[in-house]
C-alpha cells in the first residue's frame, strides 16, 4: 500500500492538514479516533491496536488496560485534545512518517478506508457553547432588520464581544436532517404558532477547547493556543420570526436552540499556523483584558452553497472581535472552560453583500429573494434545500487546506 | 442502631421525603449515592455492597460488575435518576422498610452516617442549563428597573415563558465560595472594567430532568412526570451593572455565567405530591402546547436568609408560567432534553416587597437599602456576606419537607 502525498497537498487534506474526526463504531462499540489524508481516512484506534505508537506517550500506547481512559476508542476527541500540543504534535510526526513511507506494511492495512466507507458522527462532547456575535458587518445588518428605528450597534458592541449560550445538547454533526422548527410568531399583529416561515442558516467558525481552565480564573488572549484543540464549521440555523418574536429581553431561545450544525472534521490549530494574519483595527481600544500584546487573526475563507448555488464567501478575517478575545471575554469574570466546549464566532458576514453570511442579510429581510441555478428563487429556506459551508485556509506548504465542510438538508414536518 | 421516624418527620426530612445526594468519595474513587432521614445520612452505595436490594431490579444489585452503569457508585444522580419513577418508587419503599425497622442490623452501621461527617458534590452532570423568567412580579419589577422609559413587559411576556441558556459548568453545589466577578460597568457614561459592585441574589426553584427526549420531537406539558425527576434550590447569582450593559441584543452573558448555585438534595418529585396546587389564572390562554389539561404548581415556600437576618418569603405558587409549561417550551421547536439537565423557574418574586426574589427588587435597584440585624445596610451584596435560600413544601404525611438550602459566601478578588 502507498498513499501518494503530493496529490493529497491539493485536495486540502495533505499531510500538513491531518484533521481529527469520530467513526462511528460498529455495534455498541465505543467510535474510533480518525485522521484523512485526501480521500483515505486513517483509523488512529486501529493503528494503536495494531502496535503503531501513535505519540501520546514515550512508549507504545497500544492495548491500554484501562480503556475508559482511552483517547482512540472514544465517543469524542475530548480525551485526545486534553492530552495537549506537545502530544498532539508528536502524533501528527508519527502520522506523517508512517503515511510517507514508500511501502505501508500489510498489516496495517485494515486501519485505511475509504472516505465513502466511514459514518462520522459529533467529533465533541461540548458542556458549554457560546455563540459569539463578532462581525461589524453582520451585527450592523441584523441591528437594521431587527431594530429599524434604532442605532443599529447597540452602545455596548464596540466595547466587548458580545456573546450568549446556545444549548449543548442540540450541537449535531454535519449531515444530521434539520427539522423545520415550531414556535410562536406573529402574523397581522396577532400571535400564531406553526413551523417557521423564516429559517435561516448562520455560516460561523467554531473553536473547541482543549484544556479545562480553573474556576474564578481568567483565561488571557495569549492564552489561546493552550486553551483551544481546534476549529471547525459551524451552521447555527435561525429561524427569523420565532427569534424576533422571543428574543426581549433574555436573547434568542428557540429561535436557535432546535440545532446547530458542525463539521464533523476538527482542523487542529497547529495546522493553521500558516493562516494568521493581521486583524482588522479597534476602535476604541477595548479594555485591557481583551488587548493582545501579539493579535491575530485566522484567513479562514469561507464559501456558503444553497442547493447547487454558490450564494456567498464571507471572510473570517475581517470579524471584528478575534478568537483570543472571544475566549478571554467568556472567562474574564471567573467562568471556566472546559474540554469539548464549543465557541463560536457568530455569523461572518465582509463587506460586500455577495460575503454575507445569512439569508436574512443576503436577501434583506426576504425581500430581495436569491435566484438559484434552477431559477428558482429564496427568500428563506424551503423544505428539500440542503446548504452546505466550505471553507479554506492557506496552509503550511504554500497550497490551501479545506476545513471539513458542514451541511444540511431541511426536512418538514409531517 | 434505630431511627427514630416520629421525630424525623418534624426535621422537613422523614420517611415521605428522602432526597437524593452524591457523597463525596475518598481520594479518586466515584462518589456515592445518598439519602438523608433527619440529620442521618443513609449511603445507598455501602448498603448496596452490603448486600441490600434496594429495588432498581427485581433482585439483588449488589456488587455490580459493570462499576461504569452502577447508579450507586457514581458523581453524579444522573444514571439513577435514568432508571425512572417506578424504580425510585421501588427504591423509596425500601428504604423505608429499612428504616422503620425496630432493630436495624450492626452489619448495615457503616452505611448510616452523621450529616456533619459528610461532603456532598454537585449532584447532577448538567449538559443544558435553561433559566426561565417566569415570575410576573419579577419580570414587572426589573422591566421598571432595567427599562424604565418603556412597558416593564416586553409584548411576549404573557405569550411564552422567556427563558435563555445559561453556562451549563459554573453550575455548582451549595456552599462554593461565590468569587466577585469583574466585567464592564457603565460609570459616568464611561466603560469601566472592574469586580461588580452590584452583586445580587436570584432566589428559583429547579427541575433536574431524569430521562432524555428525542430530538425532533416536543415533550408535553403533561409529560412532566415521565421526564423530570426531582427540584433542587437555585441561587443564580447575578453582576447587575455587568448585566445591565451587555444584555442588549442577545441576553445576559457575564452577569450571570460565573456561578449558579443549587442545592445539594434534591427532593424527588414523589415526595411532593402533596404541594401541588391550583396555578395562578393566564390572560390571554397561552397556544396549544402550552395549555396543560390539568393544570399544576407547586406550594412551595421560599426563604432568603442574608448573613443572620430573614430577608424575604418568595412563594412560588404565585409564579405564571408553570413548571409543565416551562418544560414543554424549551423543547417545542424540537430541542431535546437530556438527562442531568437543570432548568430553573427564574427569580420567584410574590406580589409583596417582602416576597421579592432579588435584592435589586428588594432595595429598589440599590435606592432603599435593606437593615440587617447587626444594623448594617445592603444595597447589594458585600465581601463576606453569605446568603442562604431554604424552602418548605406541605409533605405526604401533612408534616412539611424541607428542600436541601442553597448557600454561598461572597469572595472578594485578591
Amino acid at each position: 500500500m502507498h498513499l501518494d502525498i503530493n496529490t493529497h497537498d491539493q485536495t486540502g487534506y495533505g499531510l500538513d492538514h491531518l484533521p481529527l474526526a469520530i467513526m462511528g463504531g460498529t455495534d455498541n462499540q465505543a467510535g474510533h479516533v480518525v485522521t484523512r489524508v485526501g480521500d483515505t481516512v486513517i483509523d488512529l484506534a486501529a493503528l494503536g491496536d495494531l502496535g503503531v505508537n501513535l505519540g501520546l506517550t514515550d512508549t507504545t500506547t497500544a492495548h491500554p488496560t484501562d480503556r475508559t481512559d482511552d483517547p482512540w476508542h472514544a465517543n469524542s476527541l475530548n480525551a485526545l485534545f486534553a492530552t495537549g500540543h506537545e502530544a498532539m504534535a508528536r502524533l501528527r510526526d508519527r502520522i506523517s512518517t508512517l503515511a510517507t513511507q514508500t511501502v505501508i506494511e500489510d498489516r496495517l492495512g485494515p486501519a485505511f478506508r475509504s472516505i465513502d466507507e466511514v459514518t462520522l458522527l459529533l467529533p465533541i462532547d461540548c458542556k458549554n457553547y457560546v455563540d459569539f456575535y463578532s462581525s461589524l458587518q453582520h451585527a450592523t445588518n441584523l441591528g437594521r432588520l431587527f431594530r429599524p428605528n434604532g442605532d443599529p450597534l447597540t452602545p455596548n458592541w464596540r466595547h466587548l464581544p458580545i456573546g450568549y449560550h446556545g444549548r449543548s445538547s442540540t450541537v449535531v454533526v454535519s449531515d444530521t436532517p434539520v427539522r423545520r422548527p415550531f414556535g410562536l410568531r406573529i402574523v397581522d399583529n396577532k400571535c400564531v404558532f406553526g413551523p417557521s416561515l423564516r429559517l435561516d442558516i448562520e455560516a460561523e467558525v467554531g473553536f473547541v477547547v482543549g484544556r479545562t481552565s480553573t474556576l474564578g480564573t481568567a483565561v488571557k488572549t495569549e492564552e489561546f493556543f493552550d486553551y483551544v484543540a481546534g476549529v471547525v464549521l459551524v451552521n447555527d440555523w435561525s429561524a427569523r420570526d420565532i427569534q424576533s418574536f422571543e428574543y426581549q429581553p433574555l436573547g434568542p431561545f428557540l429561535g436557535k436552540s432546535f440545532l446547530t450544525s458542525i463539521s464533523a472534521w476538527v482542523t487542529p490549530l497547529e495546522a493553521l499556523t500558516s493562516a494568521r494574519t493581521t486583524p482588522v483595527t479597534q476602535d476604541p481600544i477595548p479594555a485591557d483584558y481583551l488587548v493582545d500584546t501579539d493579535p491575530w487573526n485566522l484567513a479562514i475563507e469561507l464559501e456558503v452553497e444553497l442547493n447547487d448555488t454558490l450564494i456567498s464567501h464571507p471572510p473570517f478575517a475581517t470579524t471584528y472581535w478575534t478568537p483570543g478575545q472571544q475566549l478571554a471575554h467568556q472567562t474574564v469574570n471567573g467562568a471556566d472552560v472546559r474540554v469539548g466546549d464549543l465557541f463560536a464566532s457568530g455569523t461572518v458576514s465582509g463587506e460586500h453583500p455577495n460575503q454575507y453570511g445569512s439569508l436574512i442579510e443576503l436577501t434583506n429581510g426576504g425581500s430581495q429573494p436569491l435566484t438559484l441555478s434552477d431559477h428558482s428563487t429564496r427568500g428563506f429556506l424551503d423544505d428539500g434545500d440542503t446548504v452546505t459551508i466550505r471553507a479554506s485556509a492557506p496552509s503550511l506548504r504554500g497550497n490551501r487546506l479545506s476545513l471539513g465542510e458542514v451541511r444540511g438538508t431541511i426536512v418538514g414536518q409531517g
